[in-house]
């Protein structure tokens, strides 16, 4: 499993979720990254953990002011990079954009959808995952894998159905290591988790227990 | 073949257009639709042409103020609805909720995108048809089915692979019946068209040039 | 007292509200208008009531798909538009590029506005009117008059500051003659009104309930 | 005069850059900044040259991913920021968001606009400065001063008018150091720069010729 957490612009420490996420990383089969804002993608990467972006323009080098390019996340330490994520949706074709511009600078692509429908148009362009979020239960700590775990199957169905070569994640309300676990026996390849890691007292002590079940 | 004309903004009489198109509709195979804009549709609908939105928003009746509403739309007199063109682009989630407003409100759609990716991805949300129009076509006189045949073929097979049911399109730079032709010899069940026609001295005798090889 | 009845997409019938406004128009000193959604202009206007637009884009006459030329509104009989509501708020750039757009059709402008720092700006872009309407007010019932006098005074105070020339309306809530009474009071000229009137079984009595105080 | 440079997203070593202005930077009365994209505040803040952010999002600690957090920019070495490039146009409600969370986050404003009437507009939300930029001159080697010197001083006036304590700048075109006298003498109290400084071969040179005349 693939257990990705979005620190958003939470006044946590990135450092020190980083640490931690690297630390439990060791001990588990899961693989961990982590996804700062764009500002501590260099700090968060000199922690060793895996380090994703939260989000990458449509862009080349160039005329561009105030956006994120792919190139420059990759030489922060990103490894990957989220997409469409639904606090920051993108126009379609920008969503392909921003996968053709992550994966001329290297970088791995999860692009985010609400429903099984747009899980299948995300899969059509070709990213290396996409990740089913309902927005309506983003935050709450209801897990998808429990109030609707017909969105999770139909998502996996609906990616299988148009690029089999393209996996699932899925997120919103994930907070304990059952809702993983009941995340894979629906057919997810990994999870997008929040502030349940980001806003922990504890943040290597909430992972422990995440992965535990694994 | 469809042929679907869109008058844009452009600085024509939306009438005498429709009524031209209302006119060869009656003296070709070729299904012949004009879509002006949302301020002219009644004009457009009471000449009896096949009338299009250019344009809906993903949104229900409500508190939505300077949207347009696809049952406004259909209650204005259309029958179907453009969705994304490229000037006036719609974020993914959009497009999935503007083709469910859309049905909704009994109106046919045909979604635009720039490429065969896009297509599949397009093909993926369930519209009844998509329509590939390559940006850097558009407005030109160069007819895609010239300048760049495989992408209307590519366009053909990504949306196939995605859903058989999803008719396609395609546009930008089409005027003479021989790019029509060329079109529905790539695979193509119709063409949008704009100022080929909207623009013509004689409109009439544009589109009957423009069906006489069906 | 400027009345503007913003009817969004409500699924009210726009031509009964209408001739409800334009009957009490008949018996008021006040001024009523109604804004119907672009596809209904048409038929608003052939009631005889002073018809708006909700919304103009920042065009011209040429290759724009899906969007509101001021010059297609005042062509189907507005007279006047709203702009940036903030249920449809603009660019900076676009909020000029749409008073500019509207000027040039003829069309009275009323830009819309969160805030007296915001009224100010709207003010210096020299429209012919401003209108405040905290969000957070929208729809509530609870008039901003009541709610919050100081914005519709600091309005006033802001729009003056930059230029004396542009009026203050104001909304959010307004449902009541009282309301009206009390922001004209705090120095506003107009108010915008939506679901009080719209939604209203019989929106002649809503409208004449309103206007009597004046 | 301040000078600040924009290195949006060019290919340039944002280090060799941020020093080469550092070292001018003690060799002249004038001001001089470098704004690098987000992944590079913190490398080049470390260099000790005055740092700004090409942008802030008009958001506060919580959930949003893939925004830049003011708070952020500013712990990672930022002073100051702009909001509203041309490159990166805000709502009018977001600019007034944006430039509030800069005050919040101890960061100095300079808000982009095209024209004397967006830039008086810019100066109602109360910014430190103002820069006007008239995008058809950005990157075209033709300095606002000399290709439209009128605009510049449209601007220092719309401002005035609106509050006196917001400064002006200009940019679009500047290269030289006689284009930043003729900005000086039209009454601007700095200039943004961009390819001119961050694509030259020897940056420390451009610059040092730049400020030579001031």
């Amino acid at each position: 499993m693939f257990v990705l957490i979005n620190l958003k612009t939470y006044p946590c420490d990135p450092v020190a979720v980083a640490e931690a996420a690297r630390d439990v990383d060791e001990t588990t089969d899961a693989r961990i990254a982590v996804a700062p804002q764009a500002t501590h993608l260099e700090r968060v990467a000199e922690t060793g953990v895996e380090t994703w972006a939260q989000h990458v323009d449509p862009i080349d080098y160039g005329s561009n002011t105030g956006h994120t390019l792919a190139e420059a996340a990759a030489d922060a330490g990103a490894v990957g990079t989220l997409i469409n994520h639904s606090e920051r949706r993108l126009k379609l074709a920008d969503v392909d954009g921003a996968i053709r511009a992550a994966e001329r600078a290297g970088l791995e692509t999860v692009v985010c959808a609400n429903n099984p429908a747009q899980i299948g148009a995300a899969a059509a362009l070709a990213p290396d995952a996409v990740a089913v979020e309902p927005p309506e239960l983003i935050g709450t700590g209801t897990p998808v894998s429990q109030a609707d775990p017909d969105v999770v199957e139909d998502a996996v169905d609906a990616a299988a159905r148009v690029d089999e070569d393209v996996t699932v994640l899925c997120g919103a309300g994930i907070s304990t290591g059952e809702d993983v676990v009941a995340a894979a026996d629906l057919g997810s390849s990994g999870v997008l988790l929040a502030s349940g890691v980001a806003k922990a007292d504890d943040p290597a002590a909430a992972l422990a227990d995440l992965v535990e079940p694994l």
